[in-house]
């Protein structure tokens, strides 16, 4: 290696596998924020808590940054290495390292992506319920680190309800192994609790138990047509009332728009201002007379305009891959994204000024809207005109992000509801967080990071 | 007041109720524990949360520790004063202050009763879920400070999972809002976590919004006797594979005898060496059949020797009382209490070991056992023999605590479950938790309790 940190790492970890081939550097140096430029040292990828270990070490002797890496889904630059960092992939970790069947636990790598601990629970005949759309390439380290949430948390909660314990190298290099997957254990502060959700500011997170559930039961998958925003959380109301719901989604026409473009099959024949997706179960006649009444409630009280149920698998994909393909059909304009949330009950007038607030704001860009109404959360994407350039187009949603941060301080919500902080919300994190929470934060990341190597300058500035 | 530092803090918040009555001081100054002699300088009786705000600058100021007290119901020492501290009882903080029907939460002030919080969601056609012997006496700030967790966490999981919001006055006096009811929020560290299971080391909790979910369903209950320790982890398999189990809880022979000494009414004409009481979600038909089923299995595969299910909701209360009245029926008997978890899969191995330790070291003392095998966690009451003086019983007891700790290390459990660490189970917190780990807790503790004046010598030593 031309650096002799390098020499010195591999000195120390002989067997690591270090790169720095620039189409690497590239790779790993960035997640799906586009915005900043990589720029890391070397990728390291290790292949056991050893390595890692030695790696943090090392990067507290010579004060080099490192940035952990996972699936690199990240939408708020939580894993960019813009600084000369070296970033710490965990991708080599990936196995089930076990699974037992009297605690229903599932004892995973860190670099495991989701969806292949969705297939290990399955074939356990039980599940793991979190789920969102990046579940083919996200990591369950990344989602630890975020506090992942997704479509289902209506149902079944966040990342941090599935957890029972966590492998853990801090900052200081020490190997912690938090919770060894006890139900009840009050012995002390919850650092487990502290760690989820941190986005890789106080430690790396090298395993983890997971929780597993039964399967979920059998459901059906209704889309809704709505006429206009106000009835949203009514239908919200009456579906909630009646029903169990595994998921309860909504997006606008704009949204629809771009799906469909990206081949998605148009769902009904007129079109229609709002749309929501639901899933709920269907264990049993009562179930399905309930959702049957549901529907027939919002139609009869001008709730819904029209409405669609599946009557198969198929049909259930092909309606849920209009909500979920969302992202994907947006990719090519490269959306600012705005990922808040607020309590259920403070939707109504945090959507209302929302609205208002973006219509004024942003009358030259395509504004798609989507989100989980069922915990609160809204996702909304700014698409970047083609003929605008990338800095004046970013410059001009920052304003409206600060309009937006206002807007949620007011109606006590987040600026991140699942993305994380990162380097993206960072400007906005006072207003979510107060700043004696930003001082206390600063001073627990002393203490499980003395040195402050670990992906310093995301959440907050060292 | 004679003591010049009590007027100068009835000068800061001259409207605040304080005593020194000797009664008071007495009363206040310990929990369930009798170990110690109480000895605070005085009682605090806030009104407000900037009550408590001036209480703890005051005690920031003149160095005078603070033990934050709820219902006293702890049995691990965390709300004793021994040591001339300032009592922060919250009794008089225990309001209901919001319902919301949308986000179906209850925000209360942290001195509420348990059963008042039960209580008000029931109006509301909702219920708060955590539950337990000490309902009508803890508070629920107490339930927070010790993550508390009681006889339906299998199926509702621990007070952490119920806690949608939290303010908190910090060790420096600052008031924090603490998640503020959001579902979704991923905007840095959860100091909210961190503070639940904090035992009052970090900050004082006033005020809490707690999610509410749907009433339990119609359940049954069923009392089992079991021919042998055995069995029961066989008994539990075959009922949790087929049935929504809202609790499952074991007792032995010894327990039975002293509640109904205490009063409680024979359950079967022959004894038995351990039993079960199990509720269970019967819904309909199909899981009414399923509980026969597994009664059925278990007789015929010898696992239980007989078996007694509900008729209504009298008998169903009649057999709670069995495992309910344990603890009242052994108070006269100052039992020593140990508190302990393990991973239902170590649970055989951990309690054959349990079994011959006590056996072997306690062969004068009668040992009472009591548990919730759904959740890995187990209570051993060692009851103290009327001749013997309680320095010399303590004495014998912590002896064998330090075996049972290292049977729990060896089996990656925790040596205490839901009582809190306190003082009584300071001396045993190492073996639970790494010595890393520790330093990690005190240097969190310095970052929000800088002069250390909230609960010091609770959870380790200053």
């Amino acid at each position: 290696m031309t650096d002799p940190r390098l020499d010195r790492l591999l000195a120390r970890a002989p067997a690591l596998r270090l790169t720095i081939e620039p189409a690497d550097l590239e790779h790993y140096g960035r997640d799906w924020t586009r915005r900043w430029t990589p720029t890391p040292l070397a990728i390291a990828l290790p292949a056991s808590v050893e390595e890692v270990q030695a790696i943090v070490c090392w990067a507290n002797e010579e004060g080099v940054a490192v940035v952990p890496s996972g699936g690199r889904t990240g939408l708020s630059g939580g894993a960019v290495a813009a600084n000369g960092e070296l970033v710490l992939s965990l991708e080599r970790m990936n196995r089930v390292l076990a699974f037992d069947e009297v605690d229903r636990t599932l004892t995973v790598q860190a670099g495991i992506p989701l969806e292949a601990v969705h297939n290990a629970a399955r074939e356990h005949g039980l599940a793991y319920p979190v789920d969102f759309a990046a579940r083919g390439s996200c990591s369950i380290g990344g989602n630890i680190a975020t506090n992942a949430g997704g479509i289902r948390v209506i149902r079944y909660g966040n990342t941090r309800e599935w957890i029972a314990g966590l492998t853990v190298v801090t900052g200081a290099g020490e190997v912690l192994q938090l919770n060894r997957g006890l139900i009840k254990n009050s012995s002390g502060y919850d650092l487990r609790q502290l760690l989820i959700g941190s986005e890789g500011t106080l430690g790396i997170v090298v395993e983890a138990t997971l929780r597993l559930t039964d399967p979920p039961p059998p459901t059906n998958v209704m889309l809704l047509a709505l006429p206009s925003f106000e009835t949203l959380m009514q239908v919200f109301a009456a579906f909630r009332e009646r029903l169990v719901l595994e998921a309860f989604e909504f997006f606008t026409d704009r949204a629809l728009h771009h799906v469909l473009a990206h081949g998605a099959q148009k769902p009904f024949d007129e079109l229609h201002p709002f749309y929501v997706v639901t899933e709920f179960a269907i264990g049993d006649e009562k179930q399905e007379a309930a959702a049957m009444a549901a529907f027939e409630h919002c139609l009869e009280n001008g709730l819904v305009s029209d409405g669609v149920i599946s009557q198969s698998d198929a049909q259930a994909a092909q309606l849920w891959r209009l909500r979920e393909g969302i992202t994907e059909s947006l990719a090519g304009y490269k959306p600012y994204k705005n990922d808040v949330s607020v309590r259920i009950s403070a939707m109504p007038a945090f959507l209302a000024e929302t609205q208002a607030l973006l219509s004024r704001e942003y009358p030259q860009f395509d504004v798609v809207w989507f989100g989980h109404i069922g915990d609160g959360n809204l996702h909304i994407n700014v698409l970047k005109p083609e003929a605008m350039a990338d800095g004046e187009f970013v410059g001009h949603c920052e304003q409206v992000t600060k309009l937006l941060a206002d807007a949620l301080a007011r109606h006590d919500g987040s600026i991140s509801a699942e993305h994380g902080i990162g380097l993206v919300k960072k400007p906005y994190l006072i207003g979510t967080r107060s700043a004696e929470e930003v001082v206390l934060m600063r001073g627990i990341k002393h203490v499980l990071d003395p040195n402050g190597i670990l992906n310093p300058g995301k959440l907050f500035d060292p």
